[in-house]
């Protein structure tokens, strides 16, 4: 098998094309994760390695070049490559065979020095940090445009009032600006847990076992036998390393030590949770009956195959879809971290898929979760019908608080509680049955319009708008 | 966007060309559980629910004939599928139109008939199980490769001497058979579930929300504006339909009673489980210092890419990463019995690509594991050295034995727990530790040597291998 | 520390008094599993274990007499069993210094039979499935308390319309009758399962390492050296053992191989999963705007801290957060089937509490469901009123049929989806509509009306839930 | 039911005396975490809240010295509390009744002020909030102990050779300071994350639905009925209880925003997988063929209940069982994050036991593995035998680079992989099978003892830990 020459790839290669994870076919994200991503990445690694080992000595600076220069993934054959990873368990052996034979056609004694003193951890790992880097760009970019979106919202409608659900029931008036302004602390939420885990994304170095010493094998060899130097070698390798990928300066090597993998795991659940948390919300706002929420009208979008009067919430169907998944994806890959030896057998191995999830579907998440903020159309007239629906019943916690002082809290709640109950059972008003009760004193019944009214008890909801957009 | 007319595939749509899963690189599973294969299953559904209305009068044969010969999915084009998928959140809409648009080309009036009184659910449903039962078939076939495999090592090691350990340290003697039959019984036990499951999954059929009411009002109009019997004609088209598919009758319509996807990933999560015992086993005995099995040989296999003297464990590697991650995509699966409604928006739509790595990981564990187990090259040699590396000492539950007659049980254990130490500190054997005491009766003395010798102490693991073969 | 003297137990021992976890707080479930709970089922497998050795000739009856007299939990101190298992990381190796102490008081030379030939797991092991045996036995009377009470509900309402709603809208009419069918569906599903797992919970029986060789070294010891006949003794005592502990005779000893385990997870996890559709339903079908149903009302219940007019679904809230944590809890549970050697250091140590959480949610969530069911409040009136929301736009899919044949299937669809939009801008009934556009036929304006009525397009919800309710 | 006279607990109350759990039995956060812990940091939140509305001016001040003075959980029924909580899905319900009650018996009008304006969540997540900083204290000093003592390990060992394991398999040298420095490395990471959660766990207030509508108007009526500065009072009411409660000020109301949680979670599942690392490190360098360390010995610790010669690893066995528990925990409190309406019914339910249990089993971990690091015992003599186990076959890597020079890479490689295979044929020493090989240069004969000692090929090993100890 040539890994080299890339056979156009067939309809039975499609083994995912998107077909059943609608919420990333076609997104920014799947294409920066796709295996020819990865593959980029991989040689990218091998290329800033060689530049790093160029600039501190070990190789000569032409063969660096060549290096970089043919580091393409559309030379080598992406799917044959995954195939011969079955027989090394990883796809880095192959890659390494494909390129040395690349870079060897375009310059036999560059070959030579593809790879050295390196071990196949030290290329994925790197490589996948590259692909994390690049892919967390892209989400972070969607997840300002959906905060933006939602600050407008928010500011828009930070006096829209609005009822309150608790427990699945009416519970007291709110505005719908502060519910938007609560989806924005989230997104801002993930946005400050994604970038704070982006930039400190680190190189791979550590060689067979994570001692670098088949690097300084090769310097030493490079150097006539002994290195001057060796403990500021390892220095100004990893410096160097560190500096040709753009990533940050591991510690250790961390070929067994997954802090950086559990750190993105981490934040992409956060991201697609605080995501799902504002789909769930516009779903249970968008249901027939409440409709005070609709998703972008686009023609065609959310077309039922069955039934033409619906549009279904898409944006919000596919957002949520991916909130389901990337949490339980995102724990396997915490468990990563119980990892055995200087390498383990399977658990590093099991983190690669699980990782490409995770990243494509919080940023197909994020895709999608902007567009649907972005579009969301808000209904006003809706949000106040229902609120008005339960006749003032939203408000017998501030009726409670008026009466309180005359009555005793318990008293007054116990009163409140027989009253609301009546107004259910009756359809009255609340302040129609108040008004006929004798512990409600006189004075209150003449206020109980104006304290009765949802609008006029929004509590702070306007003014913690104000303060959140701040952030 | 047209659906119909497949572009090449390129490179650039390798999303997933398997590159990150190794596991399944290239396997059978992998070809059965494709996008391609998705799409074929449910132009299979298409095809049987117009040979079931058919058959039931509500079709003309000839419109059921067009249909199921074109239903052939290299006519569409996957990738403009998925991307069209986006826009309804799922892939049948734009299936559905795609579809109707080839049987047009053939034969417009039977173009009418596609679909008929159908919704999305059923047809991705039904499709779905039509995936699992396909690919199942190759699992089971892949789990009995295996369990006949482990028959042939416990049989004929069955008496093979070995050391059993528990909490990592030596415990007491075994024999190797019998930790193959323990294995061949979980891959039966593995077996028998997913058996289990692959009978009962059912076809799906319920039209645009579980009344059947689109199939029913059709075979109205089919039959002049009212259904004779229409509790009958229920019957009869849910029979075709199950029929023609070759799936099991659901009991009620199932769109949002997901019992057949939480079986089924419950049943894959153990399947891949028992697997992963084996792989982690295997690894324990091949370690180094252990030695006891090594994996099959295979030119090139199990290469490093940095220390020519590996040959790693490769596919136990393999096996292991799978069992990591299925326990956790059948979790997700399993939330997804907690659906809204008569279809949910995102819980149904989570499910898809959940089951479809479930069921290609498993099947790429069961057939690496098949290969794994079917050459494991077992030393008996280390096997026995192993047992004898600490001087009898795995025999002292047997001593307690045979001295608590005399000492009691308590002050027995605590003999051959002073005896113990002093052998391991001393390093000489526990015969002689123990012939040096003065509460062990001579009459004891005179058997230690048989008595401590740990391969007449392997208990019932030879008649327990017997026994469990016979399953 | 005494382990068998009860120190009285004290506030600050109350770990865990069921505070946060309403869900099973007080249920027959939760007396079930408690710490004293398993320490009981682990005296019972020891007193049964003597009673399998008297049997077969290896012990003095009257020494399994005593001992199974003085099996009783109550004469051991709990909680320095607690701190004591530190020690030797399982409370096993503690309970049988302590028993025997009690044993001894009673008997000092009963005391030197207990636990003879034992280890720790095969008591710990089978106490855990007599308690998971006895808990099931409780879960399933829930569950046919929770589907007896569906069965009524489906029974009573098999022809009460109400809409049927997908992707969180109004979908097609269907009859809450159906909903409730389905609800009954899921709970016989779970019956089954769970009650399959508990058919088969084995006894754990292997000695040290799973060869027996200890039971049968003392055996050979009490026939005077050499045991007759081996491998019938083997078949004996197991035998007996299962047929006094009441459990299933297991297939081989099963330290390392966890099917029982796995089992008991997924059943239990479908088992949570089906009562929390159910839950998800109930409260997306009492939000205050639907309406549709109200949970049983009890004095106090539901009520808020804050707001009097407030009834909570509490019952549904409970059960689904049952259903949010079982699944997550047995996908830790699947996982432990990977467990290396004869036994894990570490892996069987996670199952403990693990399957004791699945158990009890699992068993409150039952109740808390069989309650919330049994005392359901169902309004037909609503469920009529929100039918009617629509002004008959949830039959869009039946014109569509009636337009089909004249007009093609595609222009059809097209033509119904330009009307509702035109229903929904103006506010206009669909039929108003669809009357005054040309492209429908004379013939089928004059049968809009029946046609329009929701209550007539039902489909096969009766017929589905007779069906169904034969099971 | 009485709520306030603590029924003296029985052993039927014991539902959870840490039996199944001894990696937390009796350690400093289980007791830290007990319902009783609970219940008094909700009675701290009921305190601090009365104290801040006394600073504002909404409370007379004697009311809120009152109110703190009798806020003792051991003065209310835990179990009580526990039952009533079934009644309204919250313990707080139940908990300000009884609170009430006990503040009303030292003075009736100081009762009239508790729980003003206030809801179950504000008290119920700012009491979790504050359970949770007082058991991360407990938890950053054992991960600190457990740093020390690898800092001392590191330091010790930096330079004593052991062989590298990587996928099972002896791979190249390295130092057993190396292997301790990663695992410190892991546990700063695992403090870093705790603290850095510990610092931003926010005080919780919003009132019935997050608008504080309840406190303002309290506050209105306390100053005659309107507020002079309503915007002010909120910042001032905020600050003053973030302040008495010590947690830091919220954004917003978080009663829907649950990133404080899902922030612990992550953190804990971190930590526990940090510690789970070093704990299946100790169980591969334990086991009886590789012998490289031994648990800290201790009276009785490690005893088995049928195995005499046995000290098992019971320290890494516990740590190991709660790294296997807690990440999946803390995944089904990320999937928390997706919670509908203002507050959820269900999804908030479903986060408190799984939060304790995440914060008990860390704090298990976290005292159970500084007790295992502080008393790690190394053993440097098996270390070394263990490296020459392979007679210099895990310095093939080094040799590759000295031939490739001359020989070119490929070809180096394969004929080391030639020699090594040689070498495990036939048992001789890689040294002498490469000095009869005619590619092998003269020059290169002559230094092979060296070259092949694999303390000579420790790579970096003494530096990087050097550099690591700097952090």
């Amino acid at each position: 098998m040539t890994l080299t020459h890339a056979t156009p790839a067939t309809a039975t290669h499609l083994t995912d094309a998107g077909l059943l994870t609608p919420v990333r076919a076609g997104t920014r994200v799947e294409a920066a994760t796709s295996d020819l991503a990865w593959v980029q990445a991989m040689l990218d690694a091998e290329a800033a390695l060689a530049r790093a080992q160029a600039k501190v000595g070990t190789l000569p600076a032409s063969a660096a070049e060549v290096i970089t220069r043919v580091a393409r993934a559309d030379r080598l054959d992406v799917r044959a490559l995954a195939l011969a990873a079955r027989e090394t368990a990883n796809p880095v052996v192959g890659l390494v065979q494909a390129f040395t034979e690349v870079v060897a056609a375009e310059d036999p004694e560059a070959a030579e020095y593809v790879h050295r003193g390196s071990t196949s951890q030290d290329v994925l790992d790197t490589g996948t940090m590259l692909v994390a880097r690049r892919t967390l760009d892209l989400i972070l970019a969607d997840l300002r445009r959906t905060a933006d979106a939602l600050t407008a919202l928010a500011t828009a409608h930070r006096r829209t009032p609005a009822v309150a659900r608790t427990l699945a029931l009416h519970a007291v008036p709110t505005t719908f600006g502060l519910r938007a302004a609560g989806w924005r602390q989230l997104v801002l939420d993930a946005e400050e847990r994604v970038a704070r885990v982006q930039r400190n994304l680190p190189a791979s170095l550590g060689g067979a076992a994570g001692t670098l010493a088949g690097y300084l094998e090769y310097a030493a060899l490079a150097e006539g036998g002994t290195l001057a130097d060796p403990d500021g070698y390892v220095t100004r390798l990893v410096d160097a390393y560190a500096g040709e990928t753009g990533l940050a300066r591991p510690a250790l090597p961390w070929h067994a030590l997954r802090t950086p993998v559990a750190d993105l795991a981490a934040a992409l659940a956060f991201a697609t949770g605080a995501l799902g948390k504002i789909a769930v919300d516009v779903q249970a706002l968008a249901r027939t009956e409440v409709g005070e929420v609709t998703e972008p009208a686009a023609s065609g979008r959310g077309a039922s195959s069955a039934m033409p009067h619906k549009r279904n919430p898409v944006l919000a169907t596919l957002v949520r879809s991916a909130a389901l998944q990337v949490p339980a994806l995102s724990t396997a890959l915490a468990q990563c971290l119980v990892t055995e030896d200087e390498r383990s057998a399977g658990v590093w191995h099991a983190e690669w898929p699980l990782l490409r999830d995770c990243l494509r579907l919080t940023g197909g998440a994020a895709q999608t979760a902007a567009e649907l903020v972005e579009g969301l159309k808000v209904r006003p007239d809706r949000m106040r019908s229902n609120l008005d629906m339960t006749d003032s019943q939203v408000v017998s916690e501030r009726l409670v608080a008026h009466l309180a002082p005359t009555l005793g809290k318990a008293p007054a709640k116990a009163l409140l509680t027989r009253a609301t109950q009546e107004a259910q059972t009756t359809g009255q008003p609340l302040a129609t049955v108040l008004a006929r009760m004798a512990e409600v004193p006189r004075s209150l019944v003449d206020r109980l319009v104006t304290l009765c009214d949802p609008t006029d008890y929004t509590g702070a909801a306007a003014v913690l708008v104000e303060q959140a957009l701040r952030r």
